[in-house]
């Protein structure tokens, strides 16, 4: 069971961006403790990041046969990014959508996400622990097997 | 630590109720499943299930000196009570809301949570493991303390 | 065959409210139309009031296994409760939806119901008559089965 | 007492049209039945279908003086036509709407009725019952007299 | 002359309350204050608190004939209860609105109130002070008289 | 100088029709007044009623040629009507809109003209004057030639 | 018989102000022509311009006792102005509202008018003849009396 | 294979209509065109034009039986006509619904086709070439199948 | 101490304006009836009318250093008035916004009030009592000093 | 004559991607039938496909003087992409704007199209078809020449 | 070349008004820092402030003959004066908008400006420069000519 | 003091792209005149342009450290970025968006801007000067340092 994990565009700036709104933790501390808690579970897992929309996009195509489940901050393209919505439709692998912040406390555009009502579930507001849960939850629906 | 979980109106239904919208779990088989986990991280807790807004409200403000956390599926009531909301603004703790099924892919007028503005985070589409996961989320902000 | 009918919020008043808008008839001049009605269509029936949203949500999910149709005026509830309907979901009893006054001509927070999109339909304007209409027209859709 | 039954367009072709929404009926089974019933209730009747909203509205118009309430499925007039509606105004007999399916479970642009407000009450729902209750109800009325 | 206030969901914690937004009164201070004021104007009075919307429908249903004018804090059923504002029509009864936080500086969702439209009128933002001037102002209505 | 007059649906009740709203003026008391202000202002003149949109949509298309200028009151067809829009900007003649009540204190759909953005301008309030007027200024702008 | 014209803000102007929309009259020669019909009318008149909105509300109310009727232009004014409106309904006059250009082909802010529900109705798109027009709808409006 | 092809409202005008919108093509010259490419493509074909929206809706009806599809240009009723759909919704044909301008450069109102959601497919903005285009279309769909 | 009472445009006209909406009180029973008010308080006070918006600003403005607290009734300018708002912000004393009738009982564009957001609070619905209330509200803020 | 065919993000996965909803053709398949048509034309043609939005932009950038027509899928992009809008502006080449599916039927945030307003026209629905129905329609618009 | 300068209402105040928002400098700094840099550009130069909508509009029409050019801030007036705008329209000057305020960071209703679609251009939120780079874009605009 | 000016999509294309909208100044003018406004004031700088939204976001990232200001042009992506709005709060360096042409007079969707909320201010419709004008601004935000 392999997993992708892909952080979409300024997350390479955590820790640095908006202290306030994301906490202090970098991306590469988020990494590292998603590969403790892959190893944990038993599971491969890959990390990507990218500010680019279009590699976004591809990077989900390409994940199937390849990875089993993604989970995905898509930050800003949450909010505009119809593309990869469609790539999720499109390669039909089990995504859960994840915010390091509360998005429901912040601005009316980000409000609605293209992407959620394509993925399994969303998770959001717990920082790094979005990530952690998110993980968690897309193997436990690997686990459950298509027919859940 | 001692953490709530209060579950809305018609959550005393499930398995009975649109099995193809919220799973064939029971209400008692989620409330065993968080006892084990609770236990499993020390942690302790009580269940409550209620269809009376009110009595969801007036259990939010006891838990006040009671629990440090709650864990809370409004259910219905996510989308047309504020007095769920001010109550959890009142008593000031920290608050997770969970979802058995995936809102965002649903009708137009579930879209809105008066609650999640006012809580830690969200979780929602990923069934009983909506609470489970939720259950995680509210222990951790609790042992990270007032300042995270 | 066993009919429940549900009278919301308020019309224990009936008479006494708002006649222009309502008539005359009180709720027990109503309730015994009613019983008339049953007795000539050769079927069982209960009138219950409550001023409580979550007493009538607890009233439709007890009506499963005990009745096989329902008539609802949901009053005011009609157009703030989301736990009302889910009720009604979760049940599965075919529900037939009456108002007294027609509600198409009234304020525009009455045009929308939330439960009228998952009843069988919705009878509205014909004061004590939409019971025995709505009363009737559940019977009917008992008695076509559930192939209808 | 004499009432007008009228049917919108499309309606000539019931029976044909989309069964799984309008039921296999047929318009003159529907005619049939409410003759039936008319017969019953002693009140003549007369029904008439049109695809043409001025023939409608011309309808309505001419029955000022010949009958003293109609019944009317203004299909997808009821959307659409002002016409139908100020002709009901002018007119001033008492009118019913009905309509076979539930419009509350369709389109968005099927939840506006022009003619709902100006009618005495509206029935939907419940097939060829929507009209039988339909008629029930403009013979009630008109038995009350104009003082109900 | 007798006057019933009634205090909506979470009153009860006045004091606790978000205190930057409602000030440290808690809601015996307020009672007593009010009672204070009663005596000085020679009107009785009597207060209470509810966290359920059919309880403060039920208390408004029975003030009709034991007391002439209502004080009423509806709180978050302000914003969600049509069943309040039925309750009030139905008991034809003078009505004074009061908030103790200025309501038109808080969340879009707040703006709207049921009951406003079917009160005498409403008075916001003067903490206690709301409470003291609405006394006044039903006590003032009913020496005024139907007529006024 | 020949102008044609066109009344729409339900015109030809007038009278009879809501006299608190359109008067008690009839349809032939309102093309007697047009003919003799025509005759006093030197034009020919004629005057044509129907219920159905496309008939009035020929005549508007069947004008060119015939008539140098249009006065209508496209009365319900005002709100829904795209094609008489159409066809007067497929003739490309005057047309002066008129309307015997002032339909900016009635409904909201009325609030809406989809013939004015093409008329040369709209009369409405003036009840039999309204057409009196939209006559004048109708043959006013003829006797202003295409440059004015 | 003695009418009040007023003329809103910018149409002092007129003849230099964007000729292609409001034509190449001046405001002299409108008042002039108005002078001529009133004379032609036996009408006594006055007219009035201002800039200022203040000033045009007091105009309005000092009208009361010395005219019986006006014609108002309120330019700009007609869609932000409530103060025109609460005049207009303070001093009970009948008030014909008249615009140059025809105001439903123009911008959306252009389409509201606040004067227009409480005027006696309101003619625009004609240039000079919209005053004219309008004048003679005033007239026509006060010699049919309170009763018409 | 037999293909029925509808021009809605004002159609009979093209040529004479707004060339800068419609251009200089005829009617008359469209279906010359589509008669030469039904003969090419093998097909039977056959045209006819109508301003009234209820005629079209009875040719659609009619269309069962004889035609196998349908290429309509709804022209005004696009917009307007639900009981075009209906009509379509009715017959179960393939309807490929062509306009020769391209709404998405024009009004808002035009924006919204209540036919195009229950048609195969919609072709706009290629003048005389919308309908050749469309006519290939239907009759491809008519080739590929019930299956495709 | 010293108050500034401020009357909106129109307020002038009172008691001669719609009676049935805002009384038979004359500005000037009002103006005395607050002296004695205003002196019964121990409070200075002074009473100013204007219809110019600009000209309300002005005296907002000028009322710093000169008065402690404002009560104004901005009349229509509540609805229209950003400048008045910035008056307020800028000159930095409490204001109390009161309103005659009330005005959640009225159209549409009357619920939006721009002042009321930095406004203390907001008094309407109580005729003259609105006045006599918001004194005495303004009072009581100025007495409780800057910290309250 | 030179034609560029640019397929949008996601459509190198046709096929493989929701083949209810796209077909089961390849994107190969459809660019080798756009050249087996291209050649029956005579015109010359090239594909490419991208999942980058500045990617897209660049291509029709560079379109011009080499290529005379486009046709765009832009997929995603249609509903979110302005700055592919603007590079067909800036080019000035005709585009006409291809889609699979019928748009039409699909979410409401699909219903929306940045590109078409700028395009000469638009072909949705018919899967394969659409891309050879609007290679014809962009020929065609070519060999009509810049007058047309 | 001499341009004017006009400041909306409550400039006056600056420096003692919401200094966090608007800065410390005061109105005189401004005229001052503007009247220098109008020196060095060679350019004459005259500033005016009114807290009086229609004084601003009389400024506007008093500057056609005498001045080349308008800065303008116009305060509250941006988001309420359509007369600001007519008068602006009616002079055909070039005008330059400009805040001190970034007024996109501030409530909805100051995003909408009357002013700007008819003005040059726009700058916001640069304290005193805005004044500054306005007077420098408006003498550019003018050094340019009619034709730029 | 080292400047970043950013083009955003289609900007390569000026002087070619739309010049009654953009004008005929080309990429390179404005980066010529930038460089000369640069050293006049002391400023380095460097320009660069992207039609990708992800390289946008990776340049603005990049200013960290190396740039103390920014003037960004988004072009197309002002409207649909919210990637590029995150950036600029990532890396907390002031912003100025200017815009060559006045949004303000354009569509409706260039009336959003995501951008400019997170800027220092915005400027718009001067051509090139806006520009020159942007560069004017940071400097002189940058000259006042943090605290202004």
């Amino acid at each position: 069971m392999k997993v992708l994990v892909l952080h979409g565009p300024n997350l390479n700036l955590l820790g640095m961006r908006e202290p306030g709104m994301y906490g202090t933790e970098t991306l590469d501390g988020i990494n590292t403790a998603l590969a403790r808690l892959a190893k944990e579970l038993g599971v491969e897992m890959e990390c990507r990041q990218s500010n680019m929309e279009g590699e976004l996009v591809t990077w989900v195509q390409q994940a199937a046969g390849v990875f089993q489940g993604l989970v995905i901050n898509p930050a800003a393209y949450t909010h505009t990014s119809v593309a990869l919505r469609d790539a999720v439709l499109a390669v039909g692998l089990p995504v859960v959508e994840v915010h390091l912040s509360n998005v429901h406390k912040r601005e009316d555009f980000r409000q609605r996400s293209f992407l959620a009502p394509v993925a399994v579930g969303q998770i959001s507001g717990f920082g790094i622990d979005s990530y952690l849960l998110g993980f968690r939850a897309v193997v436990s629906v690997l686990q459950q097997g298509p027919d859940r």
